[in-house]
């Protein structure tokens, strides 16, 4: 598909720092908060676009939008328009913001009041998750825990490679970076032959992993194919599923993690479409066995994102310990949907569905502190001299993405967040 | 807990029928649709109590309510107000339609305008859900289920009584009694020495449960404790957790019910409160071994609601089942989202969590098909002379369930919806 806000060659008069992961072919969508409130936002360079102060001036005029879809505190009101909407919507930033455009650059009055500098505002959570889901689609993060749990030479479960295997978390706890969060009380079972013991986590890890935003779905009964599922993914997201290991450990059988993961996780401010990652499709692995027809696709559907996660210790400096890709996915979107969707079950605008850890094949490339450190039995050496198996008190988890093609950087910025002791 | 419009004394100068589950010490809430569109609704035998025409007519002044609140087509902005709102609500109700007063029953006019037959109204789905959960606290499902699938000598999992387990369930496709349901197409894995086929669900089952609702809760990382419990619990409804057994035992280890869920629940379209329950107390079972502080409570937290279920085969008679209670239930509610939150997982008006199935000690007194027809080994007979392992194609599954002490019937109606063939 060919997305003319794509085009390598296109500039914007407004100045965008060399490395920055928000040229003109981003123009991602969140929400910023100044002294004037919320409203949805844009971003290019070091400046939020305020989408709503755009939309008075009359730079959106026939688009499918209408005043609240902006002067708002979520981006729901906007997705609930659809791909054609935000398609439109991105491609007229991409026409306003170009250098061979001047309809706004040439009244100064309102780009100073449309181009906000960043480090004048908050990012808000983005959206209001109605349904969060995770899946479990990286091929070498079910064999690490495979075979770190069960046995290496059955590392994956007889039903990992037919399934995009997925379970439901909690969408209340998920917030936006930079908000803390605290260690977490629980049962534990440490000694096989003892009682639980309760008490605060100790073995609290992150999940390096990416999410997708969709759009409203069909009616509930039916289904989405592959081929159909992008038209109903909006965007994506860096995503942190803090995991605390010794809860779920004890916890998850028979019905899945539960008190293990739903205390909180984090996303990325920023939700970069589906649209501004077009470039940068790359092909999946080859899937055997042979899937059932309702999982088959075409094209390439796989992302070239690298990604890497990083540990800060208090007063110290950051230390990155993991650097893994998107397109390490064995599962990508349009099946982890279309599986999803198979039963009947409906989706609606502003759930978010998570990849799950997304580890690469070396060392180096591991999405969590588990596969890191091997369980506890490969610490990690931090700057400051200190060592770190899993996460500590006072510790901050940074993770990052961003695509890369023909000169051209599309990024997530970062997902960042504090671990504080527990309550 | 003394509350006055529990009385059992109370009567009504509204006409309710021997045996209705609605009498004046019930009042629950739920929102009714006519051709004046759909408004937040109360009921008393025969009749839904239209709320927005009685804050209109000044019959609700004085209460923490504005008409937006009743003006509405989901409980959420009512219950956002918290039990203190909810609760002055139910005693008015209670008041104004007490035989002793004459306050609304005087003005005939205002009388017609606010009591609107059931017949002329549609039940609407009560509420937005925003999260939902799912636990597995009756210990005799447990156990069953246990001896299925399992080993008899060792039919609990080994955290089963030191855990109230429970996993997040799909929140978009929980529709309210009446819906039709369509047989669920997925993937499963009848012969274990055969690869997984694909077609439409062949184990189709309900599970008989019950749900309750919460207000608003703490902040991200707060607890809330056994004894505060009550005070974020709305009210109940019944639950009608739909399972596709084949597709759920090829997806579920290691992350839990999945696809074989997600499809469809019903609830019933009355949410009855916690308070109007109140005289339904009972003592709950002795928990051997002694659970952690955290799950401590005093006083009686479980209830005797009796619960029944039912098929009826396409044009043909209803058959019952199963007969429960809501007393069977190892774990109570306050144990439940004492748990829940005892990691800091917050809570949203609104929320739904349900039981599990219910199942009594004895034969007859499962409430699920799987455990009914023990795993199909106990075929039931219809009435039309057919039998049911599991549920067929236009079945129709009713479940009922009522309290009753000292001469007064508080019940939840019905939850009842058809099967229909596969799409």
């Amino acid at each position: 598909m060919t997305i003319a806000a794509n085009d390598p060659s296109l500039k914007s008069w407004v100045e965008v720092p060399a490395n920055s992961d928000f040229p003109i072919q981003n123009l991602p969508f969140g929400i910023v908060k100044t002294s004037e409130g919320a409203r949805v936002a844009s971003r290019i360079g070091d400046f939020a676009i305020d989408l709503n102060a755009l939309f008075v001036l009359g730079y959106l005029d026939n688009l499918p939008f209408t005043k609240s879809d902006f002067d708002a505190n979520l981006l729901n009101p906007m997705m609930e328009k659809g791909k054609k909407g935000t398609r439109a919507l991105r491609n007229r930033l991409s026409k306003l913001f170009s250098d061979g455009n001047s309809d706004l650059s040439k009244n100064t009055h309102h780009v100073s009041q449309i181009l906000i500098p960043m480090d004048e505002v908050e990012m808000l959570m983005p959206l209001h998750i109605g349904d969060y889901t995770d899946f479990y689609s990286s091929e070498q993060h079910a064999y690490n825990v495979g075979c770190m749990f069960r046995d290496p030479n059955n590392a994956l479960l007889p039903n990992w490679k037919h399934i995009p295997v997925g379970y439901h978390g909690r969408a209340s706890s998920i917030v936006v970076s930079g908000t803390p969060v605290h260690r977490p009380k629980g049962q534990q079972k440490p000694n096989d032959d003892e009682p639980p013991v309760f008490g605060p986590c100790k073995l609290f890890d992150f999940e390096l992993e990416m999410g997708f935003i969709t759009y409203e779905g069909k009616p509930l009964g039916d289904s989405i194919s592959t081929e159909e599922a992008e038209d109903y993914i909006f965007g994506m997201c860096l995503f942190n599923d803090w995991s605390a290991r010794d809860i779920q450990k004890w916890e998850y059988v028979p019905l899945g993690p539960f008190l293990a993961k739903n205390f909180a996780s984090h996303v990325s401010p920023w939700i970069v479409t589906l649209d501004a990652l077009e470039p940068f499709r790359v092909p999946g692995p080859v899937q055997d066995p042979k899937v059932f027809p309702y999982l088959e696709y075409s094209g390439d559907k796989h992302l070239d994102i690298k990604l890497q996660v990083s540990i800060t210790p208090e007063n110290s400096e950051e230390k990155v310990v993991g650097n893994s890709n998107y397109k390490f996915m064995y599962w990508n979107m349009n099946q982890q949907l279309a599986h999803h969707t198979i039963n009947g079950c409906n989706i609606k605008a502003g759930d978010l569905m998570a990849s799950g850890t997304i580890s690469g094949p070396a060392e180096g490339q591991y999405g969590s502190m588990l596969e890191i450190s091997w369980k506890g039995t490969k610490p990690v050496a931090m700057p400051d001299g200190s060592e770190r198996k899993f996460i500590l008190d006072h510790d901050t988890v940074t993770m990052r993405g961003y695509s890369e093609k023909e000169g051209v950087r599309v990024g997530f910025g970062e997902v960042k967040a504090k671990l504080l002791p527990a309550k």
